[in-house]
């Protein structure tokens, strides 16, 4: 099982190995991010609505592929921003939870808010 | 510290305890997701070129805010496509050391392939 | 009535008054261009599908703001590049024209090509 | 040359010329935008800082290419939202010269509002 720590590392080693770390600055990975969910939407945009509740075999292994990619620059992205991702994910969901109360918000979309 | 498999888990129990499951297909996390990459492409878009190798504090703690809204998503659309999204990054990384070999890519910018 | 190449002058005009050219990069506006793109994806992520077909007049003034970012953003973009915008996109058409023949794709989603 | 309003009718007969006008609702066209965006990120992420200024002969035909789409999906999501585009972003220019005085913004970047 990979942690995001793992990730970040394995990415960090990725990169210093083939000395790419100067074309990783915060926009360009951005624009890396960017594009790959670009490919995420291209792969979902037309999907009737009453079939993009779930993913059948095919397009979940492409899903798969991408949604790979996009973990992965964003891990790196956090680590060149000296963020803690799963900490700031973490202190995300805490005030999610205190924003969107669950008697207050309960089957109502989040934009309502 | 936050597994993926924390995050999957506390971003569907948070999910289903407002009743917000239907609300989450394939089609509309995705755009949640580039809703909330379009943020991190707002915090770093005017940054000059030499200053975008590492983020201050200010600019840190904002990314931090929008890089976890981006990863939340992302696990989230992971779970609901049925994804894995640990092991498709673990296989990705293993395809990409074969993809990029060491000494061909050496300072050489990934698109040159 | 404006044209593209109005609003490609406008902006010229408007970025050069300000002096905002060192900032017009191929990469930050891009960037700029992903983070209008991702507003306009938090207005209609949460549309039921079946609410999705049109816009209702809030809706509907929200995007026209969002989408003439999208807009200007673009066409200052192209202009740096040197690319004409209005020439390339007649160029896709009628390309599209002989990729997508109509007795083929009728009524088949593109993606199925 | 082409006019906006131009583009938008030729969109539009070819749509509805493959009976495609059920796969264009908002999210769908949306989830279009940000992958043809996501093409364009693709193009220059990964140029030098230095190199990003302008494009040379090889870049801008590919920009081209994708700018084009950019503006073909922008145009037809204007047109099913029943947003008059250019008008929009006219009056978009409007506001932005007043929001943005050139006495206060010249040569400081937008964000520094």
């Amino acid at each position: 099982v990979a942690s995001l720590e793992d990730l970040t590392n394995r990415m960090r080693d990725f990169t210093q190995a083939r000395d790419w770390g100067r074309f990783h600055d915060l926009k360009s990975l951005t624009l890396a991010l960017a594009g790959e969910v670009g490919e995420v939407a291209e792969l979902v945009q037309w999907l009737p609505a009453e079939r993009a509740t779930t993913a059948d075999d095919g397009l979940r292994d492409r899903l798969a592929d991408e949604l790979a990619d996009v973990l992965l620059y964003l891990v790196r992205l956090a680590d060149v921003a000296g963020v803690d991702l799963g900490a700031a994910a973490l202190d995300k969901l805490a005030r999610n939870d205190e924003r969107f109360p669950v008697t207050t918000f309960r089957s109502i979309a989040p934009e309502a808010r």
